[in-house]
Parts: structure tokens; sequence; C-alpha cells
């Protein structure tokens, strides 16, 4: 069957697994033909393949409502609702979005981007269709990692408080992002050492075989586990919360997917369904990655894995020159300790990790503990670096005013993937950041120029006893000429070109500046170019010396309102200064997907409006 | 012995049980006939003494770290460290804080105020600990609502996967703030009603006598658990989730707890150990109470249990008057559904709960779960409403943003506490929310000035279809002409008093307006007062109405940075207006404690501080 001929999942209701097995096949190749070119998430969607195919023949969508959790993973959901064939627009500006959305389609009952709000999501539909006497299923399918947030596990304590019921498709690949931690993964360890799970792997078929099936067989074995031992259901972490458990059940088999998802339907009350699928299934490149460097992938070519992209020499992302950074800090400072939520790979913190497992933390997807657990090392005397990026440190807003910066703790927190993101759109643009920190005191907010400055900064962090947070974009930077690091005064901005005789001057920062500079430079000194590199505080004393300039422009590439333009716009009334503001930044809505230049035209906030707004002045 | 002369723990060692017993008779004395005086959180100091006491007994502190979780429940280790003298200030200005603060005492090691952070806390404490070679013991004291926190969650699940030691010691007094919630619950319950806790409850001392006591028997009993099917210890949720349990031990018998502490603090390895309390023991009408009524309490006459606060004819409490409009609209609307993060009692919202058992939903301290419930319940064609105190919300900031806002879901939320809220200080205030919320697109945000215009926000709200929050503060008014309900234009603004032609404006909310208009009368036309209900979004057209005015006054009770003096200081730059704007509000620092009217003086937000600003204009 052509994968980008299908319009709705109802013809799956009528195949046999023979049929079921060709299409999941054919889904597998279509993923890895089609993001090999377009990039996204591929590891994920390949380990869900079956999952996704059982749940669309045995629920009837989109009445019943599928949600996955983060929804990255939603890919096969997509392909079977209608929208493989617009998979070749996948995450670009004006294409499909990389996550469940309901503007695309009737089968995307919730949307998300950000990990374990499935559950909440979940219960909050199954109470409504109480209230409303309607009898629709509602599906979560979250991953082994994200149970492990502390959303699910609030959502968890409440589903098995009240009666709506809510069925759990614990999607276990052994592998959040990258490697699983804590609690829930040894759980879900034991539960997959269990003697029905190896029996299940070849012969589940037996067990789930027209006469163990159905409803009032599953009331039975829930009713006499104890008396029967069952194979089927054991007692364990999830019953003792109070949810029955339907599990484990291999992921890749069809019928026995089935077969649990049937008996999940006609269960009267809450269940999990655990199913444990591998990452990557059936590319092997993907199959055999455990650093989680297939997860979300750029091109690449089919037959060799190779990134598409052209290396360039010396090229490192920031995230990198980061983590570079800390295994060099930690030669002169051994009380460093590197904290991570879940992103050893995405930040780039393996070299670290290995160098120095004592004094490094992956503390799963839990940006809040990670964040107050940073707070406590720094009370106890310890150096701790947590890196997180911009739109996730968005979880842990109150750890971050109620744990570290009201008791003053000296944490330096790498803000990564800072301004636009691109392709993963709207709930990952780091745009937040600047707003939600600059009214919390005594924090320290900074973005530096260039990796050198960037360098500097995080020593100056480390140096300054503060709670201080260092801003980095998703992209890269060719490093041929490190230097030496020194300490940065603290809120002191830099001019980059210009002086206080100029007709206008520019406030930016980040690594746009260097286009920046170059395009002002044009003007013959007419335009003065302000490194502000600190967001908070701000440097009075060089605003004060540059009020001679009338025309006063801030650039950035975050929310308007909050934002850099904000404090100065405070600075111009607070001081009742005569000076016109332009403020050239997000305006007050979502930004969405695409290529990040796109998104700055459609956004105005290009260079070339930068030049516009400059000209009109000048 | 004289409580107010202690001047450290180390006295307890040398008691004997009888002692022991008898000086907690005194503390509890202590504790009643003070807090009658000063008011202050009761039924948990009163539930917590014994276990105070003994964890001051077996440990060796100021280098043995005890964390209290929240820290409201730390009066008697207050007294215990030499601070009893102090409690006549007891959460006034100047005095002693109603949590455990770091610039207060030694004994003090971590400050809260939030719920659920203890433990992430405690395993910074024990990982620094390690990683510094040093030996002390790290305890968290934490209770069983804040357990089910998502950040706790979080932490145990890393706890379990680090070797660190942590001490946990779960304070289950079967009731967090109101009543408690969820899986988490129902394992306690099972828990205590297991045989050994049943015995110990009479005999625990024959079970824990010298014979049973120690590294060694406790090593025994957790090596041979399946084996001697121990009636000490058993599995369970903790042990299934790979940490230690010991328990459930009676709260209040001495010996055992000290036998417990002791065990715990030789064991090798974190480890629960699981306390039964009574709330409000020793003291009648605390004890008696199960709605939660005596958690936080006013002066009080300790006979008859009576509040000395005179009542005043008509007063209601501004939750109150929310709650009494939501059992209205929900005669109109049947789609209401009212949600509270465990704050039934706090946001008055028993009568609610009792006549729509339904369509009420206690999510227990669970803020993030409780915004995305309420946002798949918008979602899915309920009407939600939700309402949280404003420094709660702070944990949802992402939920709000990315769940709420970012879908644009009807979520109705009612922030209460907005504002100052006086005694319980740094940790309480609601001076954030405008800021970290103007910078989310989509959503509403307004404060009424009086309680006819907040019913009428409230039904604006719902009317609205949109994210919709509406602050209101702590404290009451006399509710004596209750006016119909009437849709207010979104985003509109209300000249109150003065005019156009007046000399200065004033821009404020809320119900000091009242006063405000009073104050401002008094100038025959020559300030005008305009009530900036809406902080987002602002009523541009008043404004530009204004802009004869040369001289803007913003006088507000919350943060400067962000808050409405921001979005006005934006207006006039972003319209390039020639005024000069006045921002009163609240510096860049956190506020301590003490009653509101001081620390507005202290604040220079006081009425007096708006009068002498008019005046230096006219």
């Amino acid at each position: 069957m052509k994968i980008e001929e299908i319009k709705s999942p109802d013809f799956l209701k009528d195949m046999n697994n023979e049929e079921l097995n060709e299409l999941c096949k054919d889904i597998r190749s279509f993923l890895v033909s089609s993001i090999s070119k377009t990039g996204g998430h591929l590891s994920s969607n390949l380990g869900i393949v079956e999952v996704s195919v059982a749940l669309l023949k045995v629920f009837n969508t989109p009445k019943d409502k599928i949600i996955y959790d983060v929804g990255h993973q939603s890919y096969v959901h997509k392909i079977l609702t209608g929208r493989a064939k617009d998979f070749v627009t996948l995450r670009q500006y004006g294409g499909i979005s990389g996550f469940q959305k309901r503007n695309e389609s009737e089968y995307d009952p919730w949307e998300a981007g950000h990990s374990s709000t499935s559950l909440s999501a979940a219960l909050g539909m199954a109470i409504a269709r109480d209230l409303s006497g309607n009898d629709e299923n509602v599906i979560a399918v979250i991953g082994d990692g994200a149970l492990g947030g502390g959303m699910s596990l609030e959502a968890l304590n409440h589903i098995s408080d009240v009666s709506s019921k809510v069925i759990i498709v614990l999607n276990d690949n052994e592998m959040s992002i990258s490697k699983p931690v804590g609690a829930v993964t040894s759980i879900l360890s034991s539960l997959r050492m269990s003697k029905f799970y190896r029996d299940s792997k070849h012969d589940l078929k037996d067990y789930l075989s027209t006469n163990f099936f159905g409803e009032k067989i599953l009331d039975f074995l829930i009713r006499f586990r104890d008396g029967l031992k069952s194979r089927l259901l054991s007692t364990n972490f999830f019953t003792d919360i109070g949810i029955e458990y339907l599990g484990p059940i291999d992921g890749h088999n069809l019928s026995a997917l089935e077969s649990a998802f049937q008996m999940a339907k006609d269960h009267d009350g809450s269940i999990i369904v655990h199913v444990v699928t591998k990452k990557g299934k059936g590319y092997s490149y993907a199959e055999n990655d455990t650093a989680g460097k297939w997860h979300g992938v750029g091109s690449f070519d089919i037959e060799t894995g190779k990134s598409l992209k052209p290396s360039v020499k010396n090229s490192k992302s920031y995230s990198e020159i980061v983590a570079d950074y800390l295994l060099e800090y930690k030669k002169i400072d051994p009380k460093l300790i590197v904290l991570t939520p879940a992103m050893i790979s995405g930040s780039k913190l393996e070299k670290y990790f290995e160098a120095y497992p004592e004094s490094s933390f992956d503390c799963g997807i839990a940006e809040e503990h990670a964040v107050t657990l940073a707070g406590a090392l720094a009370e106890s005397g310890m150096h701790p670096f947590i890196s997180v990026y911009s739109s996730f440190l968005q979880r842990a807003y109150d750890q971050v005013n109620h744990d570290i910066a009201r008791m003053k703790l000296p944490v330096v927190v790498g803000i990564d993937r800072a301004g636009l993101v691109g392709e993963d759109g709207e709930t990952h643009h780091g745009v937040f950041d600047i707003s939600f920190l600059r009214p919390i005191p005594n924090v320290v907010i900074c973005e530096a120029k260039d990796y050198n400055e960037l360098r500097s900064l995080l020593y100056t962090g480390f140096k300054s006893g503060l709670p201080f947070f260092v801003r980095y974009p998703r992209g890269s930077a060719i490093v041929d000429n490190i230097l030496p690091v020194e300490e940065i005064k603290i809120g002191s901005y830099d001019v980059l070109c210009g002086d206080e005789d100029s007709d206008v001057c520019v406030f930016s920062y980040g690594v746009d500046l260097e286009h920046i500079v170059e395009l002002c430079s044009s003007y013959n000194g007419r335009v003065c170019v302000v490194n502000a590199r600190f967001f908070k505080p701000i440097d009075k004393n060089l605003l004060s010396k540059l009020t001679g300039i009338k025309t006063w422009i801030v650039y950035e590439q975050t929310q308007k309102c909050g934002g850099l333009s904000s404090a100065i716009s405070e600075f111009i009334t607070d001081n009742k200064l005569d000076i016109e503001l332009c403020r050239i930044g997000i305006e007050d809505h979502f930004v969405t997907h695409g290529d990040t230049s796109t998104l700055k035209e459609i956004e105005h906030i290009s260079l070339s409006d930068l030049k516009k707004a400059i000209e009109e002045v000048l």
C-alpha cells in the first residue's frame, strides 16, 4: 500500500496480522526515507510503529482520544491519520509540526512539546467525558523517562484517586532521551525481567489467545491475582499505587499489543499497559545507538547513516563550547559539579560525565528537582553548574525563585537553546526566560557575543558567588582562536562600534552582534552598537553616557514584553530621558516552527528589519 | 524547665524518657500559649513535638542537618535550638520567621515556605557531604501531603539512584493542609493498617528493645526480609522504588521514635522512617479539627478556642467572596468545574465542594498537574475555575505557558493571596505573578477594585473563552451591597476621580483604590485616578486620552520590574510620549515578613509615599 495515500486509519480494522506487519515495514521505510531528507525525531518513531498501529486498530479514533506525551513520537500516528503526504514539509515553516497539533487533524486531541503533561491531560478529558455522559476512551502514551517527571507522578497520584478511566500506555524503551534514571527505571527493569515478559517475547500469542481474551478473563485475573499468582498480572509498583497493570507486552508484537489494548479498552477503570519497545527499531544505526544520537537528527544518508550537513572544520555547537569549558574549569576548581535534566547528549556533556562520574548528575526529566538539588549543592559549598534548555527552565521557575534566588545561592545555570530554535517550534523557542528571570531579585542574567566571551561569562559566573544565568543559542561557531578567559565586570556593556556622538544607538546581544556590527559599521560612525550582554543588572553607567544619542534601538530575538527592551524602556522613563526608543523583538504571540531565518523574516526581527529601523532615523 | 531559657538542644542527651515526656508537655503548653497571642501555625507543630525532640536527641546538630519541608512545622525545632524566647516576635517585622531561616540559627540548614523541596535539598547536601569526605547526617522531615508533590517524587526517584545517604522522616498526619489526596495517601493508609503499626501503638518498646536494636539487627532484617516476613520491615511502595523503609512508628511514642531514628542513623544507605502523628495533638480544638481550620490561626482564646479577632458584621474574605460567586455561577453554568491544589479550606471552597462533589477536584499539593488538568477540562468543553495562591502559581509557570496559554484554553484562574500577605513573608508574598504572566501571549490578567467588580471580573472571565487570570488579595471586605454582575470590557480602565485636565494621573488597582481615591479627591480635581484593572491587555485608548497629563504615577504593591508600571513604561516609550513617569512599587529584592502595613512603610509603598509623590508634582 502506498503510505502517502492513507487518508484515515479506518482501513486498519480489516487488516490481518500479516498485512499489518507488512504495513509496519512500509511505515518504517517511509519514516527513514522521509526523515533522512527533512530531519526530525527518528528513533522514538521507529520504536513505536506497532504500538501506534495497534492503538489505531483497536480504538475508534478520532472519537477515542490518543495523546502522545511530548508528541515527537507521533509521526506514525500522523502517517496513519492522513498526513503522510505532508511529511515533505515536516517541521518546516507552514508545514506539519513535529508534535501533535490540534489544527492539523481531528486525530490530535492535545498538544505538547514539553514532557510529562499527557497524564494530566488525559485525566482532564476523562473527567469531562464522564461529566458529559459520553463514552469515548482516552489513551495517554508516555515514555519511561517522561513518567519520572514530577507532573506525571502527580497525575498518577490523582488518577488513582478518581473513578474516571484513563488508559495509560507506558512505552518503555529503556531509554529516555539519553540514559534512564532513578526508581521508575529500576521498577521497569524488574518488571521487564519477569518471567511473563521473557516468555511473551516468544509465545505471547498462546497466553492471549481467544480463551484468555476479553473483559471477563481480565477481571477474573485481577480479582484472583493473589490466588492465581497469575503470570499476566502481578502485584507491582503500579498496583501498589492503585492503578491496574497489564504487561509487560512485547511492543513489536502486533497481536500481543492488540490483545492488550483490547483488554485495556474492556477493563472497567484506569489501567496501565506496559509495552517494551526498542528505540530505532528496524534501522540499524538508530537501533544500535545507546547515546541518544538518533533521537533528533538532521538530514542523513540512509546507507551510511552519515549526516548530510556539510561538516565544517572546527565547528562546534555552543553546547559543546560550554561543555568543553566545563572540562577545562574542572581542572582549576575541583568543587565543580555538573547537572543535567536528562540532556547529557543534547547538552554535549558526554565527555564531562565520562571524565568525572562522581561529580556529574543526570537528574532525569525533572527540572524542578534538578534546580533545587543544585541549590543545595551550592549551599553546601560545592560549585554547581546546571545546563537546561531555555524552554525547559520554564518548568523550574519557582525553584529558581524560591530555592536559588531567594537564598542567593551561587548556582551557575547554562540556559541552552536560548532564542529561536527553529524546527521544534512554539514549545521549544527559548524566548521567555529573560522576561521571567529579570523580575527575580539577586540573579545575574547574561549572554555572550561569541564563544570567547561565553567562556569568560561562565568563568565570571563561577567567580561571582551569585545565582548566575548564562544564555547561549542553538547552533555552532567556528572555534579557531580560543583566548584566555577573563572575569567580566558584572553588568558591564561594551561599545562595539560608533560612540556617544553617533546618531543612533543599537543595543543587542548574542552571536548576531557580529552581523549587526558588520551592518552598522557601514554607516561611518553614525550608528553606535552596544553589546548589552547583561539583562540584569543593566549597565546604567554606559546608558547614561549615551543619552546624547536621541534614538535608541533595542534589537532582540525574544518576547518584547519583559525582554531587554523592557529594561531599557524602564531606564528611560525612570530617568525621565528624552530618547526615542524603537523596540525590535517578538510581538505578543507564540512563534511557530520553521527554519530560523524564515522565522526571523516572519517575525520582523531579521537584520533587514534592523536596517530599516536604522535608516528611518538616519 | 523553663522553655524560654533553652539555649541549645544539648540538654536532651541526658534526659530520660520520663523527663522528655514532661518536656513535650511543656512545649505543647508553650506552643498553645504563645501562638494564642501571636497567631501562627499551630496544628502541625503540636503534632510534631515528639518527632522534633527525638531528632534533636538522636542526631548531633547543628553538624547533622535537619530540614523541615515547607518549614511551618519547625517551631519545636526553633524552641529547642534556643529561640523560644523570641516567640513573642513570631512572624512579626524584625522578629523570628514562621519558617526555618539560615540567618536565624545555625540549626537551620535550609529555607523553604513552598512545599516538597526538602528531599531535593537533602540529596544535594548529602552528595556534597560525600564529595567533601564529611560524615554528617542529612535528615528531611516531610509530610504526607508534600510527598505527593511532583518535586518530591522526582527527588525520591533520584535518591534511589545514587549512593549518597539521606534520612527521610515521613510525617504522616493523615492530612495535608486539608484532606489528603491520591495514591500516596492510600499507600500510607495501607501501611498504617499493617499489624506492626497496630501493635506498635501499644507495645513498640518490646519490639525495639535492646535485643532488636542497632545496625546489625536492622541489616539482618533488611537482608532477610523475605525469609523472615519481618513485622518491622515489609516490602512496600518505598522498597519497591528502592529506598529502605522503617515503620510505621507511633509518632508520639518517644522511645519508639528514638530507636527508629537511631536505626536510621546506623543504617547504611537512604532510608524512610514513617512516623504517624496526630495534627493538633494535645490541644482538643486543634486535635478534633478535620477541616484544617487550625492549620494557621490568628490569636485565639485558649479556653474557648475562639478567635480574638473582633468579628465584623458581613465581613468576608476575598477567597470567600470568590467561592460564594462560584456557587452562584454554577447555577447558571452547569459546566463549571472547580479545582484546587490542596487549598479547599484556605480558598474557602468547602461549601462548593460539598454542594457539587462531582464537579470539584482537590488535586493535592500538585499545582502543575492541577493547571494542566484544568486545561484539558477546558479543551473538552468544561468551564474550569482553579484557585491558586499567587506564590504557588509560580510552581505552574510552564503549565500556564505551555498547556493553557499556548493552546488558548479557557481556564479561569483565581490568583488568591495576590500582593503582600504579611506574616508568612518572603516565600508567600504574591508579588511576582504579574511579571511572569504578562509576557505570556493569549492571557488576560486583571484585578478588581472591590468585591462587586471582583464578581463581575469572574463572570467576564467565564464569558471570555480565554485564559483568564483574576487576582485578589488576602484580607476581607464588608459585603453589604451585592450588585448584579456585569460583563466588563476586557482591557478597559475606569477613571475614578479627576479627568484628562488633571495635573497628575495615578494608575493603580485592587482594593486600595478606595483609599487612593479618598486621598486624591482632596486635591480638587488636580489628581486623576485610574482603575487600571487589566494588566493585560492594558487600556491603550484611555491611556492615549490622558496624554495631556504630563505626570503619571503608577502605584502598586508588586515587584516594579515587570509589573503594571513596566507595561505603562513600555506604552510611553513605544508611543514616544512626553510624560514623566513615577513608579511606586517593590524594589528589586525579596520582602520580609511582618504585618502588611509595616511592610508597606518599609518598602515605601504606603499611601503616604503616594501622597508624597503627588505633592512633589503639584
